[in-house]
């Protein structure tokens, strides 16, 4: 993939610092360390007021950080900018947690000379802990004073958001308007552990220089996600703060999109495209994962049951261990598909991995032990179930389970 | 406990031999080594035809062994009792796993000299794979000529069914009915991994001497199963083989057990009893597991939240790692709860673990760290979700995630 950042769309500048809360001295810190250990607050901003939408979290319970930009991006009016932090999730401490967030935000605002209002906020970390206010309102003059356009600065907004992601998440790309303007759309993401379809411990960002509504934005936002962001398991756990935000500032200068154009249709592929590059990629640095899985379903009776059947097989503890010790037990494929709920015949099923066949109509064929080793052993594995039962298909994206992820969550608020 | 074993009703007799099944070579077999790790068939007969009823996995794949004791079960004869093998599951292929589940019936039937419809099956393992038939019915004169009402012919059933589990799963109980005479009720399982809900590679014989009808021990059981066979998560994993068999032979010599009388409440209380002490021992011995996890959900709004709740926290990586890692990350159970789909008001939940209030109201508490410690160090944790929707509750079972369950898990097959 190119190299890609989130301020390559026109008008957009970012900066991540060191709060102090991932690592508590700063004088601590070595240089020589990845910047995703240190950096811990990010901003992004529009130097115009930008058109917002989002999708967020569908679990019940919400970070407080989230609740706010709710309300904000509800409320119709247009945002400047957001700011993430890491480490801490504000979630789950009350009332105080809007306050601490919205404290957060009016000190940046004040320094940007804009409205609280136009600051987005988004938090994700461990819960039940109150943000360290302190801490982040003392980096606000260092956060705002190195906003910038350049590689550097939006490279440096990335690791700010990353908590226990190994790999920075970024994507870009440029398409060319009707008007023989160029528009560019960029994105980052944090994700890792609690992910499950309707977004998880995932925050990502979007900036573009396109000329488009809210309400635009956010009818290709909900396309662009639904079997993307929303197709991504790492271990079934929805968390409390995720979100997908796009801000538009129209600062491309190309015409604006309109409903049900030619441009809308480039602008939404390319959403979509965009979004299912990230999406891969937080499933392959899935917490632990040495490997990206993709399963998909096709042949189910409706959609609901397609649905049913990758989420059951991708949520499977016993499939994501075999996966992870290479190990050719697909009959866990088919138990998992059993107990999925879906309504199908067991007696026409296949199954293939890496295009391999090794279940015909419900019955272990005899495989060449040797291949499917080598099939296993690759880092992307294709899981395939051809049901006939219609014309429905589906598909989900996860990765293998392993010592690491249980290491990496066995201790993961000490 | 007490001790404990399947042939303490009157009337009953069991074997476990091995068929090379678990250990190829029998002159291999290191008498040191537990029984359970060569010990692979196992025979459970009642000297009389017996009465019967069972419960069966949800899975829409069924294995063969199943099936077949599915029909032998509703047909509504009398049966003389049941072979179980562990290593291979006979599911997952075809028409043939049938046939060789009922070569092995009838070998046993001409050898007790009675009609192979009277003989279940049962089968563990890998899912897949042919029956070794020929092994099996090799060892079916050894099987047949061991069969005794002795304590270690009992245990060596037990032996032979268990697959990953760490210790036999045996229990008995004995009331007194209202006519003076004492019923014996005796059960052992296998559990292990691929367990949740609507039973898992989860196989549980019961016996009893009691004088009841096929159809009353189908209510009896039915209601025995509900909160507590159906309450075990390992891993969320059902699987395709698990059944719970009850025989009755009346040898107790006491009278029937008749609807809606003393004796049925006690029998039925008994029988609820000993479910529920396999169902814990099975939790407790989940794969790899470290700790018995009680999950408690009072004040939801109605019984299906109450078990979306308690099925949403069994089943989160994230909780069952946290308690693992003896860390104190409760915001995970608070998360489990949000996206469980219950509908409740986050502001009014109370989170208790090991009696020890972590959440009050939605809001993280000042804990204790050192008592928090001190409480999820212990073997035994109960977790508690206090709503103020309404008056339903639930409970389920569970273990944590280590990596011993990933290493079990990643190299089962092979």
């Amino acid at each position: 993939m190119e190299e890609a950042y989130i301020t390559m769309p026109k008008g957009f500048r970012a900066s991540g610092v060191s709060a102090g809360m991932k690592c508590s001295d700063p004088a601590n810190i070595n240089k020589d360390d990845p910047k995703s250990s240190y950096l811990d607050v990010a901003l992004i901003v529009s130097d115009t007021p930008a058109n917002v939408a989002g999708v967020y979290t569908s679990n019940l319970v919400k970070g407080h950080s989230l609740t706010r930009t709710i309300d904000i991006v509800n409320s119709g009016s247009k945002v400047r900018g957001i700011v993430i932090n890491s480490k801490v999730a504000n979630a789950g401490v009350g009332k105080v947690g809007v306050d601490d967030a919205e404290l957060v935000a009016s000190k940046i605002a004040d320094k940007l000379g804009c409205d609280s209002k136009q600051i987005m906020t988004a938090s994700t970390g461990v819960i039940g802990s109150r943000l360290p206010v302190d801490k982040i309102t003392n980096v606000v003059p260092e956060l705002v004073d190195s906003l910038s356009s350049d590689e550097e600065s939006a490279h440096n907004s990335e690791y700010a958001m990353m908590t226990t992601d190994t790999v920075p998440k970024e994507v870009a790309a440029t398409i060319t308007m009707g008007d023989g303007k160029e528009v560019t759309i960029a994105a980052q993401a944090k994700g890792s552990g609690m992910i499950h379809p309707n977004l998880a411990t995932m925050i990502s960002v979007f900036t573009t220089d396109a000329n488009i509504s809210s309400d635009l934005i956010d009818k290709a936002l909900h396309n662009a996600v639904k079997y993307t962001f929303n197709r991504v398991s790492v271990d079934g756990d929805t968390s409390v703060c995720d979100s997908v935000i796009v801000m538009a500032n129209g600062a491309s200068g190309a015409s604006e999109i309109t409903e049900g154009s030619e441009d809308y249709e480039l602008f939404e592929r390319a959403l979509t495209k965009l979004s299912d590059d990230l999406a891969r990629m937080i499933a392959s640095d899935g917490e632990g994962a040495s490997k990206f899985i993709e399963i998909e379903v096709t042949g189910a009776a409706d959609e609901y049951d397609a649905k049913l059947i990758v989420t059951s097989v991708a949520r499977s503890p016993l499939v994501k261990t075999a996966m992870f010790g290479e190990d050719a037990n697909i009959g866990r494929v088919l138990t998992a598909v059993g107990y999925s709920g879906a309504k199908f015949d067991p007696n026409k099923v296949d199954i293939l991995v890496g295009g391999m066949l090794f279940f015909h109509d419900g019955v272990c064929v005899d495989f060449d032990e040797e291949e499917a080793a080598k099939i296993l052993a690759c880092h992307d594995i294709l899981i395939q179930i051809v049901l006939s039962e219609g014309e429905a298909h589906d598909r989900m994206f996860t990765c293998d389970f392993t010592y690491d992820y249980v290491k990496i969550n066995g201790s993961y608020r000490t």
